[in-house]
């Protein structure tokens, strides 16, 4: 049973900002329906193109699974009106549409509180809902760029980099879900909701408050390259596992303190590189980086990045292979931590997903996502009371329901029903 | 009045992982108590040095507002005992020491629970508490290394480069206090508290579940450079806005769909490019990146970073100049959102922090991060009802209390004291 066992989700999500909270909140036992357009949430077409027999794609599957999926033609006026009359019976409604669209579909705060005031309505636009830029269009990788996430990535010398990691997304996901959770509590006590606002790019400044401190608010902090801070700490080239040159043969080592670079020395059985005198101390070791870089270079290039860490990891250095997205499938410790789950798809079959991080009772066993359409009837039939003959009518006006739902038997195609 | 209200946090957390956690709960308005040490979290010794009035350092501030310090000597008889007396009056305990500590200072969480059932007692670990590499120290680069942000983050035929943002410390934290609060939601229904465990790599790998998604599980994903995905998608270089070239003189524009190219020639003013056979569609813009490439890039380095930006986003183009972190002080947007917000602190004086992305009622006023020391008598005399003349008593006797303590008036010293 999970810890938010009991509260319900009104689901108008789509991509990844949006369905990384909604994720986190089915995972925590939320009851997520969620809320799709007949053409369905369009990250369902991101990705691998669709085979003949309609196959679910890896990243619609990654953000959606433990959901109920139904389908609402939001733009006929029985569909909107379905809507409405679910609003009394849930807790949260959450949306991350593009600028204007929740406004013009009417299903502002103002109207939908009225409906039910322990509502928690929650917003997530790239650059919020006020100010110059409330307007634009945005996406992970823009609120990444206006977050600064680019100017401290890469080399010193050359352009700045996107960070791979979709921080933008998931991050602004994260914040909100505990947005939601906070203000959940609230109502609990309460009774009451509230509107809640992310903007992207001020969800990702919450990872920008470490770098180059001496600067903060009167200079840029600038991009290190493989270097990351003072002395030693950097990513150093190691031996080829296989027979070619891998782009990932990278390991990286922690050493900021006198104490780590003991250990570094110790591990490396070099203990005369501690004695020296150009390393004594941090300053030193700062002045002579380049040296160093090259003294501990060439004793990683004689190992492979498995070895170093191998090595390193329990003399208590700070320090880790570079792991490719490969390795977090093969890795012994996260085969061991069963950080890889399995679960059974309708369609799909055995389909491999990343476990939550969160490990506590409250955590509901994952689930597979649901197929397009897959609990309308389901849903409407429990929330509105609404009878085969009543759906079957919504269904032929094209209220509900959507013409490219998957054909296959619906006993087995919502969520957690196989 | 903060969402959180009434929920007690006992926050053993340090640096930036664990601190993050309790910064939000703090935020959202949970009493947080940051029990530290004699010397105090490591983290206030983090960047510039200290100065002889003894400021207080941006890092610290960054993860500590609306806390308050208390110092208990754990490794005392008298100070231990005092934090367990302290245990029934919490809801939550959190701590991020690394592997070991605390099975050292004996604060398990049998004992804690078997003295306050409804306890929540979160861990954060860089590796988790079981698998092979449990017991390797950890910071946030480790974490992100061993997740696999390097591997993704980068140009194609060069190094591995770590992404600036600290997303594994402070993207832990964010899980971290979304299953604190959902474990809250669970206490107030059945009373009873659970432990949480998040490992840092594994938080981490929330934000590599989008990339290259083709070769999930089959594949490593690869790193693209300044490209970003298919067609035009891209940095740009622009035209320095200043006297000298400024390392963040870039754009960033994405152009996936037909409609977006289309939207981007008509606001670059060149409707004839949107007619180019080459360009027609997805594909060709992909065979012939490089040429659409620079025929934007002749585009942008005719304009300041600034000037795009304001051309392309009216224009429905998802575009972001590159911000510097010294931009989010100052764009206009962010200006206007009033992101940065100013609190007077009782040693430094006005001080610039971010403010809480989360915007809602539930959030409480920031206020300046706490004193060391500064609460430990108004903590232990309203827990555990301790008059003067025995906290003097344990001061003396080094259970309780700094050395280190600043040397100010204590009434102004504390969280929103000023």
């Amino acid at each position: 049973m999970g810890s938010l066992e009991g509260m319900r989700v009104l689901d108008m999500t789509q991509y990844e900002a949006g369905t990384s909270c909604t994720q986190l909140l089915a995972w925590l036992g939320a009851d997520v329906v969620k809320v799709e357009p007949p053409t369905g949430d369009p990250g369902r077409g991101v990705g691998r193109a669709l085979t003949e027999d309609n196959n679910e794609r890896q990243y619609f599957m990654n953000y959606n699974s433990n959901k109920r999926s139904i389908v609402l033609n939001l733009k006929s006026e029985e569909g909107r009106q379905a809507l409405l009359d679910m609003v009394p019976h849930y807790d949260v409604f959450v949306e991350n549409y593009g600028p204007g669209a929740i406004e013009k579909l009417g299903l502002e705060y103002d109207l939908l509180s009225s409906i039910n005031p322990k509502l928690i309505y929650a917003r997530i636009k790239g650059f919020g809902l006020t100010g110059p830029y409330a307007d634009y269009n945005c996406y992970d990788w823009v609120a990444q760029a206006a977050a600064g996430t680019f100017s401290v990535t890469g080399e010193p010398d050359r352009p700045p980099m996107h960070p791979g990691p979709t921080i933008g997304d998931s991050g602004t996901g994260m914040q909100t879900a505990l947005a939601i959770t906070a203000a959940y509590v609230e109502q609990m006590r309460t009774g009451k909701g509230q509107q809640i606002e992310l903007s992207m790019q001020e969800a990702v400044t919450m990872f920008m408050r470490t770098l180059d401190l001496q600067k903060w608010g009167t200079e840029p902090a600038a991009r290190t390259g493989i270097h990351h801070g003072s002395g030693a700490t950097a990513t150093y080239p190691c031996k080829p596992e296989g027979p070619q040159e891998d782009p990932n043969d990278w390991v990286f080592i922690m050493c900021v303190t006198s104490q780590m670079f003991d250990s570094l020395c110790a591990a490396m059985d070099r203990p005369e590189m501690a004695l020296d005198e150009r390393y004594s101390d941090p300053m030193g070791r700062v002045e002579h980086r380049d040296a160093l870089y090259e003294e501990i270079a060439t004793w990683t290039r004689a190992r492979t990045k498995r070895e170093v860490m191998a090595t390193l990891g329990p003399a208590g250095v700070p320090c880790s292979y570079v792991f490719s997205s490969l390795d977090l499938f093969t890795d012994p410790h996260l085969v061991e931590r069963e950080f890889i789950q399995t679960v059974q798809h309708p369609i799909n079959g055995e389909v491999k997903l990343m476990r939550n991080p969160i490990r506590m009772n409250g955590v509901v066993p994952l689930q597979h996502s649901p197929l397009l359409d897959a609990s309308t009837d389901e849903v409407l039939a429990a929330d509105l009371g609404l009878d085969e003959q009543r759906l079957e009518e919504l269904r032929t006006s094209g209220a509900i329901g959507s013409p490219y739902a998957p054909k296959i038997d619906k006993a087995t195609s919502a969520a957690g029903g196989d």
